[in-house]
This record gives structure tokens, sequence and C-alpha cells, in this order.
């Protein structure tokens, strides 16, 4: 697939009245789109914290297109999508492509014409969801699921509302530190700009020279660069630990497990260091004894496990936005029902 | 699996009133009974042609039986069900039969004691559908899914669909030419029986001798073929290009692609030799540059997608059909609700 | 994954008000308790014996995670969870847990804070399912789909349901054999529980020295063992054959398909040993001609295929009734709604 980018994704993502048609990237997304995201997220949640049940999708069809697999989050779409009263079709999009001599736009075309109203698509290569919503499928509501190293912006937003729900203080007033392969993932670089949007002044980035990005300083000029654990969890509010990938390990860039959890790993000693109510993230899965310690992952300060609730209610709302934004900019609706 | 055809399908496939209770061929059912059909599919079109949901086949439990991989053909049954409401489940029919050592027989039997109402099934055997119907499950709704050579009567009902909806003229009027693998196609097949059925007068067959089925001229006796494409698409209304199988190209019947791009490919000056109103078709999946050329696959003769948008409505129909006739074959309803 | 038994697995699978909040295993649950399910599993069906759909489950997110494959026990209680208007989620669980390095009980909270309700286990290990009760996800109600040679209690309950059904006599006043691999056999355990519970007082358990257990005595002290099989099912009124896997076969457990068949084959002369209106059940897959003879298995006095029905009913009753015990053991319901 030949990733092109004309336009820039802002323009691409969004309707004529400014509402989201597609979720694409957090990028160029201003900071009233992502409140009304997260505050549609918030909406799904009845006065007990349960995720409700909606019929916001009622009839529609949302077809999960993984190109590359992620048992995990298919999962949390499916079922965010089945909250909203959608048909659901997991398609072998490996199997029912390529293998035929089809191109892969006419793959999609087909898809489409089968009367699908939502793609949600994870693909290993970077802007692949941004190219079929500029110039296969514009009219299907196009979900980006995680693409390369690029993007994953529902983590970033789920993120944002773990945030918002737990730490109980503005954006504008917390500091973030994000901790370890800041290099080969995908959320940091969506929870960087997710929170620049919304306001957040002290963005801090952990981890050993090798995991630190090249030219993230010119990328992220605001954000201050850590290779000294110690000094950048000083009184933080949130504390995000990263997964480090297994093949990292023993490579040049990582010695081993026990190195990394010995420099940066986060620990009770390190997590004493931040504010008494600061809060611990993790995207999952999980290296416990790596990027942290089992008492910290279940302990008071983590909301680790209401990152994976949260998610499924930010799915829920950049499906019903983006669906909405879909009927509104082909004239069925004149505004959004939510 | 020992396959029998003690009865006529015809008679198989309908209730004492004559309705549909399973769909398993075109071949003698009555230009009513297709009639039905297509009405029944536009039915479920809106008015600004978009598919509607429908509560017809609520608390239904459809089973999908692909003994044959067909991901595509899965995936428009399954939309299909999901859009009359049913409950659908996709059986791995592979690997729960057989490997257990218990007869396809009982198999089925337990399937159908599961509740289930309808089974689609694709087979690669000729009747395999048929002989379920007939001899293991007469009370489920059998959908044939296309099975071996023999059948794929959805696909030639959608292409019937699509003729109706898109050339807005009687089947009595219209020339239509079928291009390509016709030996091996069950397109072919089940396509010149519907047209035959709905009064079609002037069905023309185009394609190198080698895939031209023997005995054709027996089978169908008011067909024309053509070795000359040329001749073949003069003055027709509709051309049907079907796919070449991969498997097929530098075998002793088809020397390579090219070759058969150069006798057989549609493209803009063959087109033109048509009525200019004519519409263009395609099963899928395309070889683009092999049957066709790109330009007239996404050109505004082509109704390619649309057939894939018929294909929704079409499995709907007989879904819901058969299920009725089911119902008024068992005595629980008196007269079909659709 | 470690398995304890810290507290007997009835009081885990009970609240404090005594109903079901899990189902794992058929001993130590009361003879009110099973009447419940027997009575609630009878209600899902109508006045012509055809099961119902229910709106029990509505909004309702159940999972199946089947660590061991059993495409026909997950697909029973993916037909019942959706006769109970529940979402439901395949979760590849072999590929979504270890295979990243992740814990499996992290695998399970992630699960759980995804918003699932429900889960259904099935693995190959004694006490799985009772152990992620017990000590990772008590707030989800866990479903025993059958745990390595332990404990089967759907089929157990559905065998009980379908004696009920059909053999029109208390369960006081019957005998009831049970015939084949009893060492091997989940459903014999099970089922020889849930009899002595419901007040059963003639149970048989009839087959080869080698596949009796050893110890059966002592754990089931009424129960009588034949290696005989005509005197075992003398005057029975319900006959159960066990599957006989084909791994046992030409083990030194059990020399030839054909020397079981002529030693403890279900035929017609030994039918007809038991009592005129016995009825004759398997809990499939079947070995025709090895457990059981054809003329038997599809003859008058056999109920197999009611077995199957009955199964999606009882899985129905354990789902809905589990999920009201666990809305009412935290107080978000005061009493059952069935």
């Amino acid at each position: 697939m030949h990733i092109a980018a004309q336009h820039q994704p802002s323009q691409i993502q969004l309707n004529d009245q400014g509402n989201l048609k597609h979720f694409l990237t957090i990028e160029g997304l201003s900071k009233d789109t992502l409140h009304k995201i997260l505050d549609t997220a918030q909406s799904f949640f009845d006065d007990n914290n349960n995720l409700i049940t909606s019929p916001l999708l009622e009839g529609r069809t949302v077809m999960n297109l993984f190109f590359e697999n992620s048992t995990r989050t298919r999962t949390t779409f499916e079922a965010a999508a089945k909250r909203l009263s959608a048909n659901v079709l997991n398609i072998d999009i490996a199997r029912s492509s390529t293998s035929k001599g089809e191109t892969l736009r006419d793959t999609l075309w087909n898809l489409q014409a089968m009367a699908a109203d939502i793609f949600v698509v994870r693909h290993s290569a970077s802007g692949a969801a941004h190219f079929i919503a500029q110039t296969v499928c514009p009219e299907i509501a196009i979900i980006n699921a995680g693409d390369g190293r690029h993007a994953h912006p529902t983590q970033a937003m789920l993120d944002m509302l773990t945030i918002q729900r737990e730490s109980h203080k503005p954006f504008s007033d917390i500091s973030v530190a994000i901790i370890g392969d800041i290099k080969h993932s995908r959320v940091a670089r969506s929870d960087v700009a997710a929170l620049q949007t919304l306001g957040c002044k002290d963005i801090r980035v952990i981890g050993p020279r090798t995991l630190l990005p090249v030219g993230f300083e010119e990328y992220a000029p605001d954000v201050q660069l850590f290779t000294n654990m110690d000094e950048g969890v000083k009184d933080c509010d949130v504390i995000i630990a990263l997964r480090i990938q297994n093949e990292r390990i023993d490579s040049p860039a990582l010695s081993s497990q026990q190195e990394f959890y010995k420099l940066f790993g986060l620990d009770e000693r390190r997590l004493a260091l931040a504010k008494p109510d600061a809060i611990v993230m993790h995207p999952g899965p999980m290296n416990r004894g790596v990027e942290i310690a089992s008492s910290i992952a279940d302990g008071t300060q983590s909301v680790i496990l209401k990152q994976v609730t949260n998610g499924i209610a930010v799915r829920m709302a950049v499906l019903a936005l983006s669906m909405q934004g879909q009927l509104q900019a082909q004239g069925l609706i004149d505004a959004l029902a939510i």
C-alpha cells in the first residue's frame, strides 16, 4: 500500500462543520475536539461508574480490519461497538484480500459496498488508516486502531480520560512523566500530542538514551528529556510506564530486563518521589518486575485497570462521534445527536 | 458425503404452498418465485437506496457452515443475517465434525438441535446443500452459498437484481453477454438459468474454446456461443465478465493473462461495441488487466460495486423467505409476512 | 496456573443469600439449587417445546475463554448467551495472554476491566474455573465449561433436565446406568454427583475393569459397579452411554473398538433388558458401532438430540442465574428476577 499524505490529517478527519468524521490521529485536533471526545466518553458511565449500553449505532455495521494481529485492541473495539448496539463483523482481512490477487483498494471497496458504516483499521504501516480515509473510502468512518510507530490515538484518549477522571486536577496544572521505550512507542507520541493540546505544561520523557527518539526535541520542544529516573519523576502527578517490547531486550539498546528495572523500573522508592496523590498508568500488557514493581501495579495509586475500562468508553465515543460526523458530512443529519 | 438426488431440487426447495423453504438452486424455480425474491430484496432499500435493517429474523439463529473457505461470501451472509436481527454463529465446521470421528450427519443433527433455524452451506461438492436439505435436516432452512462447479444461486439473484435496478429494461428486451471461463464457473451456470427463467431471449456466452463447457448447447439450447469477443458483445445491454481463476492461467486451457486480455479482456474499444447504455458486471474478485481494464472497472458503466450491495439485499431476501416458508411448512404460520 | 482450593467450591459459588453467583461444580450444591436450575431451564421452552429468546442478559457482556479447544461446547454457550440477548465475545485466550509475557492473572483482570459480566471458562486443568472464581475475578460470574477430568457441570445438568423431561418419573424412583470409560470421563463424575443430590437411589456404573476408576467405591459408596453389561442394564430407566476417546483404543485399557462393542456396546438385545420405556442418552460426539448401535442412536428410545437442545436451555439457566446472583452479591438487586 502506497502511503500518501497530500492533506493534513487534521483536515481529513473533520467534516465541514469541524466535527470528527474519521479518527486518525491526535495531531491537529483542537482542544475542543478532544474535550468533546472526553465528555462523550464520560457520558457512557452511569452513576455507579459502570459502562452503559446505548442505541447510538443501532443498525450500523462496524467492520474490524486488523492487518496486524492485536487480539486485545480488537476485543476492546468489538466490546465498544456492541455496547453501542452496532452489528460487528471481524474481517479476516489478511486472508480475504491479496491472497486472491485482488488489490487492497478493491477489497476495501467491496467491504464498503457490503453496507459498512465504520472501519476500525490496525496496520503496521504508518499512515495506513489515513490513506484509506483520504483516498479509498472517505465516506466510511475510519478509526485508527494503531499504525506502525506513528499513532495510537484511542490509547492516548483513554489515557487522557483516565487522567481527567482519576487525578481530579486540570490538565494545565499537572506534571506527567512518561517512562521507557519512547523511541518505539506509538503510545508516547500520541500521549504527548494529546497532553500538549489539552494544555499540559510539564511533560517529561524518561528513558535510556538509546530508547529516546532522535529529534524528539524538535518534534516536541516543550517536552523535557531525562535519563535519570529519580529526577524525572520528582513531584509528578501522573506516571505512565511504557511496555518494553521483548524483542528490544538483549539488543544493543537494552542490555537486560534486570538492568532496565534497576535504572527505570517504577518501584516504591521512586513512586515516593512523585506527589503523594500521583497516579500510575501503564498501557499493558505489563512486564511485572521490568517496567513496574508488582506492588505498584496492584497498589492504591495504580489506575491501570481503570485505563482498560476507560478504553471502552473512549472507543465508544470515537465510534459514535465519527459516525455522526459522517452522517452530517453526507447531509443526512443537521446536528450531532451527542 | 454421498450426494443423492432422488427428487428434483425444485420440489425439495418449495413447501406445499409453493413457497421457498430452502434456497438451493435457480434451476426449476418459477418466474414468479424469482420475482418474489427480487421484490423482497428491493424492499430492503430505503428511499435513499440505502439498505435498511429489519426485525424479520429476530430471535432466529443462523449458522454459517463453510466446508470450504470463502471469507467474502461468509461475510455477506453474516452481514445480511445481522441486518435481519438474527443471531449468527460461524461454525468451524471443518474442525468440529469429522476430526472427532463423528459422522457429518450427526454433526449437522447436533447443530440443528442447538435450536438453529437456518444453515448457510458452502461446500466444494456439487449438491451438498441439496443433500442436507433433502435427507439430513429438511426442517432447517438450507441456503446454498455455492457448491462445487454447480450452483451459486445467490450470486445469480444478485446479478438479476443488479440488471433490474441498473438497466431499467425488462428482462425480455435485453441482450446479456457472459465472458470468460464459462466451463468452471458456477456463476455462469446459475446466471444462465436465472436469465432464461426471467424471460431473457438473447443470452451469449463468450470465451476461448477450451473454457467453453462441453455439452452446453444441449444444456442451454437458446444460448449463443462466441469465440470472437467483438461479435459477442455487439449491441449488448449487459456484459458480465467472469473471474479467471489463477490456477487456470498457464494451463493448456489458457496460455497467459496477457493472451487472455488481448482476446477476451473488456476494454474501452470492445465496450463501445455494446449499446451506449450497457452496464458492466463482474462477480469479483477482479483481476484488473486480465478480465477487465481498470478504466472500465471504475468507469461510469460499471455497476460492479452495486452488485455487492445488491448481494446483501438478495441474501436478506432468501434468508427471510426461506425462514417464512419453513414456518409455513411446519404449520406455524398461515401466510408469509413478506 | 497454580490451582488452589482453600474453600469448598460449594461456598465459593454461592452468594450470602445462598444463590448461585458462579457455576463451577455440581458437588456441594443443594437439591434446591439443582431444582432451581432445572426449573429455570424449563422456563425457556414455549408451549411447543421450542426454545424462546429472553432479554435477561440484555446489555451484559459474556466472554468465552476456551483455553482448550471445544468448538461444540463453545457454540452451545454462544447460542445460549445470544438467546438471552447478551453481547458475546469469543476471546482467543491462548493467543492473547502468555504469548506477550503477561501473567494469566493480568490477562483476566484486563478482560474483566473491559466491562465483562460473565466468563465461560474451559481449561484442561482441574479446578481452573474454581481458581479464577476464588482468587482472580470473584465479581465476574464464572461458568465452568469443563475442566480436566474433574467436572463438566453443565453436561450433568442437561442430562438431569433430559431425564426429568423425558423419563417422566421422579429421580427417587429411577435406575440409571452409566456405561463405558468412567475413569476418564468428567461427564460420569458430574452425573453421579447430580443424581445423588437429586435423590436417585439406584446408580450403576458399567465398564471394563481398566476403565473403572480406582477408589470410586469410596468416592461414591452408593454406586454399584458392574463389569457385566447385561447385569448392569437390567430393568434400568435411563442408560447413558459415554464416549470412548479414540486415544484410549488400542491401549492396554481397551483392546479394540470391536471388542468394546461386543462387551459394552448398547445394542437392541441389551436395550431390551432395560425397562420397556427406558431412555437412551449419550453426551456426543458418538462413535456409532462402538458405544452404541446406529439403530439405537436413531431409535424411538433415544433422546440424544434432545440432550443437545436441553443443553442450550441449561446453559441459559446457569448464565442467567449466576448473573443474578452476582448482582445480588454486589447489592445491585435485592431478589432474583427469575
